[in-house]
C-alpha cells in the first residue's frame, strides 16, 4: 500500500476517554502532514486540515481508519468500509479486546510504524447473510463476527434445521445458534462452548446456544460451505441478530443462508503482539 | 393417606392423544366408583360422577389429580395444587419426560396400584420468588423447575449481582441465570451446562447462560439459602421467567429474592423405576 | 473448644518460605506460652516448649494443628487427623489456594484470633472408600477431596459400572471417574468440567473424566449415598487414587465402596472472607 | 484409479463375526477374479487365488484394502499403508464407527459399487510427530487420529509449554493434551470438549485434557503449523500416545513437534451418506 494521506477516526464517543484522546491524536496526525476526517462528535476540531462529516462517511476517500474503542465500535466500523475496503487501526479506550488489541498508550508508537509503513494487513473473513421469507429475499446483511438466531426470552425452545451444502445436519432444539467466522470465535460462539480459532482462518463455526440434544456439539466446516437455517417451529419471537448490533424478527419457515464474502476485513498489525498473547491476557491463562 | 375417592384429571388438550385417551380412563375410573373432575374441553364426557370445571378448578375437592400430557403441562398443573398439595400422577402422552415417566401403556397398571394404595409420594422441593421493583414487591411466584433471568434476544449481556444468605457472589455478565431446584436440573440448567441434581434433594443450583467469563460455573448451594439478584446493567429488554411459562419485563436495578418454599409438589410412585433409569432413557446412557 | 495450649505445626518443607516462616512463627507461639510440635525437618528449632518428632505424631496431644503449605499439604495432614480430629488452621505459603485461603501476611493476626479464642469451626465432609477384591476388602482409605478411577496413560477406555445404594446408574466409557466431597468439588472434579458445591454441604459428586457418552454429566447425590463402583472391563493399567496423594492398582472385577465418614475436617476459620471471595479470587470472577 | 485386481483384507480376528465374515467374503472376491491377500489368522482359507501373509504384508502389492473391525482397526490398518498409500474401505462388525460407517449387510453393495470404479476418495490428513530427548530425535510417528500426551494415573498434573510456529501459546497445566487431526475431531478430542471439524479440512485441534485453568478451551489452528510441545514438569509418569494404540514414556524436558504429514489416508466413500449423517447416528441426534 502506498503513503498514507488521509486518515479517518471513528471513536465511541460516550467513553470516557474519547474526547481527550482526539484532542491530543487529530493534532499529532495533522502536524504530519496527515488529513483527517472526523464524526460529528468532534466537530470543534474542524480546521485546515480537519474535516468534519456524519459518522457513517469518515472512511470516505481516507487511506485507513482509526477505531478508538471496543470490539463493539470496531465491529459497526467493519461495515461502513465493507465496500471501500480501508485498512483498520483498532485502538482501545478501556480494556483491551480481541479486535482491538491495542491500548492508547501503545497508539502513538503504533502509529509512528503505521505512518512509516511497518505494518501488514490481516486479514479477515466476512460472513453474509440472507433472510429469505416465501422464497423472497427481504433482507441482506454481513458481519465479522456473527450471524445469531436466537428466540426472545419468553419464547419456547426454538427448532432450527440446519442444512450445509445442501446436506441436512440436524434439528437443533435449542435457545439459538450462533453462526461465527474465526473472528468471532472469541466472542459469543466462546461463551456457548465454542472452540477457539485461529483468526486468519477461513472456516465457520456453527454453536448452538444450550441445545436440549447436549451431543449438539459445537462444529466447524469449510469456510465456503453455504449454511442454511429453517426456522421450523412457531415457538413466539425469534430474532436474527448480525454482529450483536443489528436484529430482525423472524417467522415460521424463514429461512437464513449464511455464506463468505468475498470482501474481508482488514486489521493494521504492528509489533509482534501474537493472537496467544492476546488470549492469555484475556482469558487469564498461565494463571489458574 | 386414606381412600382415594375422587380424581382431577388435566390434559394437555392439544395432544393428540388426549381425546382418545380420557374417553377410556374417564370410564375406567367411574367404574371403579371414583368421582371425577375434568376440565371443560372435556365436557362431553360429563355425567353422574363426572364433574367438568374450569381447569384451574379441576383439583378442587379431589385426593389427587392425574395429569395426563409432558412435563410442561405437569409443571402449570404444579402451580394450580400449591396450596391444596393434592399428589399428582404424571402420564406421559408422548415420549416420556422427567416429571411424566410413565407411558399411556403403564397408566392402567399404574392406577390399579395408585386405588390399592400401593404407591409412595415424592416430595419435590419448590422454589418461591419474589420481585421488587424501588423497594416494593411487585410480583410473588413460585416454581417446581426454575426461576430465570434472559436477556432479550436483541438486548446486551446482562449484569447481574448475585449474593447468597447477603454474601455477594459475583457480578455476572451473561445471556442470563438460571436459579434451579434439584427437579429443574434435568431441564434448562441442564442445557446450560448444570450438574444433575438428585432430584428430592434440598439444594438450589445457579447456572449462568452463556456467562462471558468462563470460569463462571454452575454453582449448588444449600436448600434454605437466600439468593438475591440485582440487575445491575440497563442493556435493553429483561425478563424473569417461572418454569419457562410465564415472564414478565425486569427494569434496571430490579431485585429478584429467590428462595425455598414451606409447600412441596408431591409426585405419586408407583414400581421400581429409578431416577437413574429414567436419566438413562432420556439421555441415552448405555449408548454412545 | 477450650484454651488453646498446645500446636502442632506441619510445614510443605520444599517450600523455599518454608524455613524463614517457621524462624519467626514458632518463637512468637512459644513467647504466648504455647507448647509447639514440629516435625524433625525443623530439629534446629527445638527448645523448651518446643518438641520435634516424625511428621506423623506432630498432632499428637495438640490442640490444634497449623498447616504451612499449599492444598496438598493440607490433604495429607488431614488424614493425620483423622482420628484425634484436631481443627486444622491452613496457612500458604503460595499463591491462595481453596483451602488453605490464608497467606503469610494474615497468618499472625489470624492467630491472634485464634488465641483469643475469636474463630469458627467448618465442618467439612470426609468420604471412606474399601477396596473389594474377590469379595474380600483389601484396602481401606479415606479422603477430603475425592477418590478416583483413572486410567493409566497407555491403557484402553475403562468400562465402569456405577450403583447408588443398590442402583446401577450407569457403565461409564471414560478415562476415569471423579467421586468428590463438596471441598473436592473445587479440585480435579471442576477441572472435569463438575459443579462448584457450597463446601459446607453434604453431598457427593460423580464427575466422569473424558466420558464418550457426551451425556453423561456430572451427577450430585445424597451426602448419605453408598456410591459402588465396579471395574466391568480389562483394559491395561488402572489405579485407585485418593486425594490425588497415594495410589494403588485395580484388578478386573475389583469393586470400590464409597460413602461418607463419620469423621469430619475441622477447619479452623478466622475473619469474614466468604467461600464466595475465594472463590472469586482463584476464578478470576468479576474479571473477564 | 484403475481397475481393481487385487485386495488385502485385514480383520480383527477376535470379533465374534470376522471369521465367518470372512469365510463367505473371500469367494465372493475370487469368484469375482480377485486376487486376495489374508492375515495368517485365516490361512485356512489359502488357495489358487488368495494368498496368506503376516498382517503387516496384506497390503503389498494390492489396489485396495479392506479392513473389517472397528474404528481402531482401521487406525493401525492406515499405518500399514503408510507408504503404499492404498485406499481402505472400512466396514464394522459391531457397531458403526465414524472411520468404519458401512456395516456387513451394506459390505457387498458397497463392494458392487466399488469393484465397478462407482466410489470416490476421501482424503484424510494425517499428523507426524518427532520426539526429541536432549536435542537428539528418539522417535517418529505418524497419526489419523491424534498424539496425546497423557499424565499415568498416580502421577500429578503436568505442566506443557506449547509453540505454534514458534510462538509460545500457554503452559497447559492439566491430566494431559490431545493434538488432533479433523478425523480425530470426533475421537478422544470430542470426549475432552473439543469441538466436531469436518473430517477433510486441513486443521489442527488442540484440546487440553481437564485443564486446571477452566479458560483454556479447544484452539483451531492451520493444518501447516508446528506445533512444539515442551515437557515443562518433572511429575511422574508421563507418555506420549499415538492414535492411543502405540506409546513411549516420556522425560521431563522432552520435546515433541507435530505437524502435518504430505501422505494422506485415502478411505473409499460409495453411496451419500454424508458426515452428518453419521454423526447424527453415532451422537442420537434429533433425539433427546
Amino acid at each position: 500500500m502506498g503513503d498514507i494521506r488521509s486518515i479517518g477516526i471513528i471513536a465511541k464517543a460516550t467513553s470516557p476517554h474519547a474526547d481527550e484522546t482526539m484532542h491530543r491524536l487529530v493534532p499529532w496526525l495533522t502536524e504530519r502532514g496527515i488529513q483527517v476526517r472526523v464524526q460529528e462528535d468532534f466537530s470543534m476540531l474542524s480546521g485546515d486540515q480537519v474535516t468534519v462529516v456524519p459518522r457513517e462517511m469518515v472512511p470516505e476517500q481516507t487511506d485507513i481508519v482509526i477505531v478508538l474503542g471496543g470490539d463493539g465500535t470496531l465491529l459497526s466500523v467493519a461495515r461502513l468500509v465493507e465496500k471501500t475496503e480501508q485498512p483498520i487501526l483498532g485502538i482501545n479506550l478501556g480494556s483491551l479486546g480481541f479486535l482491538t488489541e491495542l491500548g492508547i498508550g501503545e497508539m502513538y508508537g503504533s502509529l509512528e510504524e503505521v505512518l512509516s509503513g511497518n505494518f501488514r494487513i490481516e486479514e479477515r473473513m466476512r460472513l453474509e447473510a440472507n433472510l429469505v421469507r416465501e422464497g423472497r429475499e427481504i433482507g441482506h446483511y454481513q458481519v465479522l463476527n456473527d450471524v445469531v438466531i436466537n428466540k426472545g426470552a419468553l419464547a419456547r425452545i426454538i427448532d432450527l434445521e440446519a442444512f450445509i451444502d445442501g446436506q441436512r445436519v440436524t434439528n437443533y432444539k435449542a435457545d439459538g445458534l450462533i453462526v461465527s467466522t474465526p473472528t468471532g470465535s472469541t466472542a459469543y460462539s466462546l461463551a456457548a462452548g465454542g472452540p477457539i480459532i485461529e483468526p486468519t482462518l477461513d472456516l465457520i463455526v456453527i454453536a448452538p446456544i444450550c441445545p436440549h440434544t447436549l451431543t449438539n456439539r459445537p462444529l466447524v466446516v469449510p469456510g465456503d460451505s453455504r449454511v442454511e437455517l429453517h426456522l421450523a417451529s412457531d415457538s413466539g419471537k425469534v430474532y436474527l441478530t448480525l454482529d450483536g448490533q443489528e436484529g430482525t424478527q423472524l417467522n415460521k419457515d424463514d429461512r437464513v443462508h449464511i455464506f463468505a464474502s468475498p470482501k474481508k476485513v482488514k486489521l493494521i498489525r504492528t509489533g509482534a503482539k501474537s493472537f496467544f498473547e492476546v488470549l492469555s491476557t484475556k482469558l487469564y491463562w498461565g494463571q489458574r
